[in-house]
């Protein structure tokens, strides 16, 4: 494969897939399915691919752990871009199959919560059993294993199916949030609706420490959007944290929050600053910023203390 | 099954299994497998089982998702007992087997980067393949499916296997923690080493909330074991938070903070207060505590409060 | 002097005599001048006076630290009532006196840079000398040592002189505010818009004192009004607080927090609760409360926890 | 007087003139003693002197308020070097005079509640009668009109006098300090024991606004030495805050502090940064010191930051 495909979790036919093609940048690119989360990264840090797409967030599930994990350690990757889909299922099954024909669903473990409500509704007594994803579960209805799956209804022509029943979901909103991973280089420039993303750790023999590191956010009138407690494989107890917050890199209050952590906690991995999927940064409102966390009042605020350092005040 | 039974995540042979049998209530009790953490807990809130014992957290996958959610949400279930037990593995062979003899082996998936390291060392030709538990691999060993499972040694009897490695581990100090849930009813009796679990819904609102969670317990010098948030499932961004923290709910700091949360966060559940596995309350240290949070300081505030609104300050 | 009396700070004519007559409890009383804050407030410890009435915060000179000193330290006593009075001056002359009369001007050295910019515009040639109060000053206008003296328009009447020209002031909004102290008794009765008054000493080793006292107020969401640190006398940069916040020590908000203060703090002295002059109780807002604040709060807040401790979440 | 000149609040004799005298740089000029803080300070902001000392916190008697409004409006002034004194008075008398011909003593009202206690011991039926100073009690001696004096040893000379007793102060560690304010220049060179000085407003809507003042500091691991609240003459319940930290205006900790302050106070006024009196900075410990506020540790940070915006984490 060339150095400037993409590889993404796969196998084809998954929502990682479906999320990577709404990329303009993986348009002209070879796409490269990869068999779990480290396999997608690994091979962006042996340099086979220039990047990945692989899921991190599920407004349902929550964070995915193998992602998180590997971004936090190993070769330091960096996060260029982030695509947002909503979860929605389709049932497939071979042409010419009725819903009354459906004796046997199958479908990725996480699908099967997704699908809960719609099963008990549609199709009591229908029996399910676990794929390994829900690509593989198309690949089992089209061998004749069961007689219906639950995924993407993009999947459908991969796998010479048909969408009997589309939109089935039964929590609202359901959400997956992939990020496209590189080798670390200049961050993606500023929009203005941006997120920056980190793992902090802490100290081990301080209570407070999480406190603190919230408090270095607060300061600067940064908002979080996301923090996720990981262990760090040294003991119960002893954790790292994820966490997203609002702005770029680039902007002061965000710099000098992270220059905070980055001083008072024993390891900061910086993972990049991009832009908010769907976010239009005209819309950001700036009502709920704390006041004087601009770039201007931090450039003003240099200069008085340059004026008060001159004798200039 | 007799109501007064234990059910635990099954099948037989998992740690889980070993872990229950650590505890002397459950030496006389029938103790009943179940397929999924959902599936044992239900048992327990149909009134079928008397308590569950499921895994929580592990110190190097982290928290266990099925747990923390089935805790969280539906019919209300309380925490009386932690297990914490070592997490190393045996390689279970049929008698006779040599370990030259070993071509394939199995196990968990989470079983896997924790041998990973064992693997590459003693056995670098054998290929993996994984089970849906380390006990279901144990028995497809016994079938004759595999040369060799990965799973705890005490699975060996179950399934007429011999460990033929023990001990294997690659992460020093891998440990999961288990922890015994029934029917709300009074929380097990203070020990003076006692842990408090909690879930707590924030305010979407409002970005600096989860500071004010956090300064709630730092107001009362009440340390933080363990937090973990969690999506609430109404969409991405929206998370609860699931907390353990030191002492017991009738330690006055302890019941101040849990009132604090009540008061000011949208939805707070109680999950128990229970003893600390492994640590003796004699060992604690009060050293690390915050000058005025112990229990007679709380009484002697309390009568001083009632002293000035008397006119006698 | 019969035991309930009140005594004041001197002499008569002064704004204090003033503030005490607006009082209708000291309406049938007798109103006992003293020579300085400690000796009217000496009067109500030695039970030779029922109450005392002193100046305690001046909106153009601050606190006065007299008043402040002497209740923080000797023989508690409690503030029952307070007054705020506007404070304008009037300039008293002898009957027929002109303007143009004036060549020399006095009154108490507080008073000067209030009306420093209308003699400059009004007597730009009047020379100022200073009294030792504003009463002091009339006498001497009186006697004919001066031509004329700044001080209350009401202490005309007293010393035989009348009001040339009245309202004079500088600042907008000069005022005082003077505090009824008597000895320790039940609070005042909550009125729903109260004031609480504390003095408390911090530990001696620790820089972040005074943030965490800020803290226990802030966690409970009850809000600071006034906050003045004094020497302790123990050497330099050693400082006691005097703070006002606003409720009523019988506020569930306000009663944790003096508990929380009385814990962690190495001593706090409970100067009382009392009505807040001037505000009517159904005109205070209370969307600026925070969350969870209320008595109501709290009383749910407390059964919460007393059914989670029984096993009824 | 020349433009060289310091002045300092007087008259002659006063404790003010005795630590001005200890100052090196004072040793050659021309020392003009003035009636009042205003007057001196009004004498270096008009061009007429160099620079003034002035009282501006006593240990007994807490901050000087005349200093510390003249400081924080009007046009600004900047301090340079501080002093600080132990207080201790001696008693002058005529030559000639036994503590037996003792039966009238005068001094400064500050210095009464010094002296009582060796009043009531050795002198306990002389009456006591203030002067305008303690200097100006001297000269009254030197008339005649009383018998003794309190005052500085120092003054004896001046005035003619010989000290009777000397090292008379009732509370223990009495001391005053002293700065010297000139016209804003660059500050005084970084020590490494220094002292910051500023005020600070806050705003008038926000009750947290001085918690958040605190954070400022607390967050950068910056100590307060001193905090004290002063009215803005805008009416009752509104403050600006006289403030002094440790360290130096070019420690890095200390800078983005103020620029923290500049940010988000309406108005910040920088007062200087100079030695503290009577610290040797190798007996600072660095104990104390918050992790991660070292300037090696800001400079490391920004270089991890402008590595990060580089690509080059």
């Amino acid at each position: 494969m060339p150095a400037t495909c993409y590889t993404y979790l796969g196998p084809e036919g998954t929502f990682t897939e479906a999320a990577l093609r709404t990329l303009p940048e993986a348009a002209t690119r070879q796409l490269v399915p990869k068999v779990s989360v480290p396999a997608a990264l690994d091979a962006v840090r042996n340099g086979e691919a220039a990047a990945a797409l692989v899921p991190i967030e599920n407004s349902v599930e929550g964070g995915v752990t193998a992602t998180l994990d590997e971004l936090a350690t190993g070769e330091p990757l960096m996060i260029y871009r982030e695509v947002v889909l909503p979860i929605a299922f389709a049932l497939l099954v071979r042409p010419g199959t009725a819903l009354a024909d459906v004796k046997t669903v199958t479908g990725h473990p996480v699908a099967q919560p997704q699908v809960r409500n719609w099963l008990a509704a549609h199709l009591p007594d229908a029996v399910w059993e676990s794929a390994a994803s829900n690509a593989d579960g198309a690949r089992l209805v089209r061998e004749g294993r069961y007689d219906a799956a639950f995924a993407g209804e993009f999947a459908a022509a991969t796998y010479g199916l048909e969408p009997l029943v589309t939109d089935i979901h039964d929590a609202r909103n359901a959400e997956t949030r992939f990020v496209l991973a590189g080798r670390p280089a200049r961050p993606a420039a500023r929009t203005g609706a941006d997120r920056t993303s980190l793992v902090v750790w802490l100290g081990d023999d301080h209570p407070g420490a999480l406190l603190e590191l919230l408090q270095e956010f607060a300061a600067r009138g940064v908002n979080l959007m996301r923090i996720e407690s990981r262990p760090t494989g040294e003991g119960m107890g002893r954790y790292c944290f994820s966490v997203d917050c609002e702005g770029h890199i680039t902007d002061r209050r965000v710099g000098e929050t992270l220059m905070g952590l980055k001083r008072t906690c024993p390891k900061v991995r910086f993972l990049g600053s991009y832009p908010r999927a769907g976010v239009d940064p005209d819309d950001l409102s700036t009502a709920s910023e704390r006041a004087g966390t601009s770039d201007d009042a931090f450039v003003a605020a240099a200069d008085w203390l340059a004026r008060c350092q001159d004798g200039r005040p």
